[in-house]
């Protein structure tokens, strides 16, 4: 995108978010070839919150009502949409407290943490347990990245619970997963 | 065990202690057949400080010599033991913040993170990266339970290393998992 006067990258700025309200401020800043603090200065102008408090937005739909197998703040990362018993979407930012201190590569508990408890949430059942996870690195994630991890359910027995999970940074897939899950529904 | 007049009890629970320093308060009280409040008044009398005071002692002395990995504070819980390229064990106590809140049953990542970093720590090599995990949750570890996990190296090759661990609580297989690690010796 060539470079825009600030009048009209404010437009297509709105539009961008609109589209996707999940562009971090340095995608934002490479989209529109400006400096992440031109981006901030612009964010400002039109009162648009940073990334992580646009997330909480969205996440304030709370889907507490919705889910059974944990209290809804249980799952790492903010959940974006949830149908139980058949799938999920969550989003997890990665932060400096993410990644490994000598490379910046996000640890692996963090993404397996964020699929883990979105699969379980997914489950449509008051006891839910992983008894077994195959689980694959598939590249690395960095620092700064926002991870979108989408769960479905795969195969439901009158015990077990399988559902797969797949996580991706800016469309490229980065992990993915099968949990096995034990349901019952009381809570012993 | 009969239940024992204090100065007998005294003399038995340091022995214990000297025989395994990572019994909880909890295990002890079963032990010797008295309350938890008995047992802090006899660690006060002995000036035994509470397990997780004893496993920070032991966890002073420091494996960052050894490790190339990473550095030994990313390890999740502490590292009792670290033969690089060859085997490790840790400790991790499950806190209110590792479980679920309305079954007090630990969360699959904690016990996923131990075991991976530990996997991770015992890699003679700069980089190491996970690649895939098979992982299976064996038995329901609880709020107060203390997790010894022990690692090995099972298989090298040039790039790849397979480390096994297995978890347990008391001597009981809790958890256990394969790690497929991508290592290389410069650390982009």
């Amino acid at each position: 995108m060539a470079k825009l006067k600030r009048a009209e990258r404010l437009e297509k700025f709105k539009e961008a978010l609109q589209e996707n309200p999940f562009l971090t401020d340095d995608q934002l800043a490479q989209l529109f070839q400006v400096s992440i603090q031109t981006i901030r200065l612009d964010r400002n102008i039109l009162n648009i919150p940073q990334l992580r408090e646009r997330t909480k937005e969205v996440a304030e739909k709370s889907f507490n009502g919705e889910i059974k197998s944990l209290e809804s703040e249980e799952v790492i990362g903010q959940l974006l949409d949830v149908e139980t018993g058949v799938s999920g979407i969550s989003l997890f930012l990665i932060e400096p407290e993410h990644v490994f201190k000598r490379n910046y590569i996000a640890r692996g508990h963090y993404l397996f943490a964020q699929a883990n408890s979105l699969a379980i949430a997914i489950v449509d059942d008051v006891l839910a347990l992983t008894t077994a996870a195959n689980v694959f690195f598939d590249k690395q994630v960095k620092l700064g990245d926002n991870v979108i991890a989408k769960a479905k359910v795969t195969e439901t027995t009158d015990k077990y619970i399988q559902v797969s999970v797949e996580s991706f940074v800016n469309s490229e897939l980065v992990f993915h997963a099968t949990f096995e899950i034990y349901h019952r529904t009381d809570k012993k």
